[in-house]
């Protein structure tokens, strides 16, 4: 996010039903005990519609069914069903036949072409999607939609998360201003490339689903796929983005920087708060590589430093350990110069051309001390590539709280 | 390490001293408090010897000396020298100044020439190497060499190992018999700023550095490349091979693939002590794919699974999450086939061809609760691609460790 996207959206109080035209219901349909675990969303319109999957060969049978019907509806949806609890993944043909039942009864309870939805599951793998319970589900939720249940709706697709994920921007330009929002789920098995998250945005802007896949694209490469909380990447991964054009502004060339811009922003925050619930965090941790040959050797440095259990156990422990840091930068399988090398923790530069500054860890020990903690390594190649990646710190708590998921 | 392995080599007491005209010494040099920290091993005629060498591009100094005598020697050395509490990495031209006269000190005091030596630092990265404590751990250690000082200089390259790591084995061939010994210090036994495994291994067959090297290569690709504690990889390690011919058996054509199998043996069971001293670890856990389309393949994914901490975690606990190892072979950027995938832990088949067997888990969990976990993933796609890795569990005693250290 830049300082610019500031500029121009504003976050506001919101969510999934802060656009126009989008309404929600979240309901309790019985998979999980006494819990919200269905979220409907329905859009008065038909919407612009496009989403991003997981990159994962195991792919869930709701992500199936919903390639499908985007490709067959051209890019339009009117609703998204979604449960928690219950993956549907790793279920064969039974799930398959479950997912379309499920498309099949939002299609009888929206009243709309059964193309137009689309489904979304999370929880446990293997488990069979009781489609009794959903349908119930569904018939209840269809009777409940409304604009104020944005928030309930970010409570039903939660399943290990601390609490629900949400937020909106208004975005202004002179053609008049639009709404964009949105809701997550995250918690553990957080990785660039979709890992296990749901994402679900709305605007009311009106824009084609050519730009409107250009733009999710772009967006999720610098928010959600610069995440990851341990490396982990799901089966059932998916972004949605509806934009139904309630607002009455159509996105054309010279309003579009600005909508990528409102978009960008829904992202990060989303995407900050992934990382920050993720299981056992405590710290939200700043990965930035420069120095690197490329943009792609800088990630993938990045990505190895923020899943690195070394690096983040030691940013758990506060302990400024800068030679893990060019251990793991050295093995990333990219460029890197050892001579030229830098490593930042906060303000206080540790090891810089060959020289280790011990005297400057006690500054980087404070920094470590906060909440966020802010990691820099140049990878002293002379390249321009730089990246970003936004990681947790690795607790006993998440351990304990993967040992005993399911037990 | 086959069957067959078991039938040519029979494991011995011993260790790097076992094989005839070696000898060695270890003693307390001081960078450690009161401990041994400074091993010194001699063969008394020059042996044929060959190193593999960290794969990361920060590479410490005492890497970098090894490789340039190893090439200057056409493979020959005399001694090697190791010391433990300062890996000397990331200590730049200082740091090469030590590794270098560290080894003039050693040739002065074998009187061999110095392209005959071979240096290895474990522990912490960053610190200066202290010549002084080393020049007189080396006159003190080439004043006490001996037949019966391999189980005290596999104590002295010690870190934070909870024991020392040493075997050896006798070889007979219809040639003769001669003997393979060998020492390690783990991996992933990680203080602060250590994370190096080092590995040396003697034998009394001749043997030309030619077949030196292949054999090395291709059972180290078995062995110490088939394990992995926590992913990471350092700046120092390094494991090598001397062998001096004073059994007077010759590793012809005809020996070799025993002189491979006994090596096999002994790099097995270092290996399988480095994953079980793994830090906080409770249980040695085999992970086996099948089905790949390439035995690349197949490590790559065991690899990805192996180093999951979702799976760690989950057998940690004794779950038999089957789940999240369909998803990790998911996502490990090989050719996989849902439909024809199949998870086996213990005994138990849990998932195949879209198929879940929930009734067999508590045979699985029962098997999880032992000391030693088999799983096995075949990733579905019909090719005869197979790989086997070694891993041990995620504890929280894993992130105390790590976290801890200087706090």
């Amino acid at each position: 996010m830049t300082t610019r996207d500031q500029d121009i959206a504003d976050v506001i109080d919101g969510g999934i039903t802060t656009a126009e035209g989008f309404r929600a219901a979240a309901v309790p349909c019985g998979i999980k005990k006494d819990a919200l675990d269905f979220a409907l969303i329905v859009s008065d319109e038909p919407a612009s519609a496009v989403g991003v999957f997981t990159t994962s060969r195991a792919i869930a049978a709701p992500v199936l069914v919903c390639r499908e019907h985007l490709d067959r509806s051209g890019g339009l949806a009117r609703a998204i069903a979604v449960n928690s609890g219950c993956a549907n993944a790793c279920t064969g043909d039974a799930g398959m036949a479950a997912a379309r039942q499920m498309a099949e009864a939002v299609a009888a309870a929206v009243a709309c072409p059964l193309e137009q939805t689309l489904v979304a599951s999370t929880g446990v793998i293997g488990l069979p999607l009781e489609i009794t319970k959903i349908r119930s589900g569904i018939t209840a939720a269809a009777n409940g939609l409304d604009r104020s249940s944005g928030h309930a709706a970010a409570e039903a697709i939660m399943t290990t998360d601390l609490g629900p994920k949400e937020t909106a921007v208004l975005v202004r330009t002179p053609s008049g201003s639009f709404v964009i929002g949105g809701m997550v789920k995250g918690s553990g098995m957080i990785e660039p490339m979709m890992a296990t998250m749901l994402g679900f945005i709305t605007t009311d802007a009106s824009i084609d689903s050519v730009r409107l896949r250009q733009a999710l694209l772009s967006v999720t490469d610098e928010t959600f796929n610069a995440i990851t909380v341990d490396g982990e990447c799901s089966t059932n991964d998916s972004v949605f983005l509806l934009a139904n054009g309630a607002s009455g502004v159509t996105v054309d060339d010279a309003v579009y920087p600005e909508f990528v811009a409102g978009l960008r922003r829904v992202c990060s925050v989303l995407a900050r708060e992934i990382v920050r619930g993720g299981e056992g965090a405590t710290k939200l941790v700043t990965i930035n590589v420069t120095g690197a040959n490329t943009h792609d050797d800088a990630k993938q440095a990045a990505r190895a430093i923020a899943n690195s259990p070394l690096v983040k156990t030691a940013i758990h422990g506060g302990d400024p350990n800068w030679g893990r840091l060019v251990a793991v930068a050295g093995r990333a399988g990219v460029g890197f110069e050892l001579r030229h090398a830098r490593v930042r923790i906060g303000p206080a530069v540790l090891y810089e051309n060959d020289t280790v500054w011990a005297d400057r860890e006690p500054e980087a020990a404070e920094h470590m001390r906060g909440h966020e903690v802010d990691v820099d390594v140049d990878l002293g190649t002379g390249g321009d590539g730089e990246a970003t990646v936004l990681t947790c710190d690795l607790s006993a708590e998440y351990v304990r709280i993967n040992a005993d998921y399911r037990t």
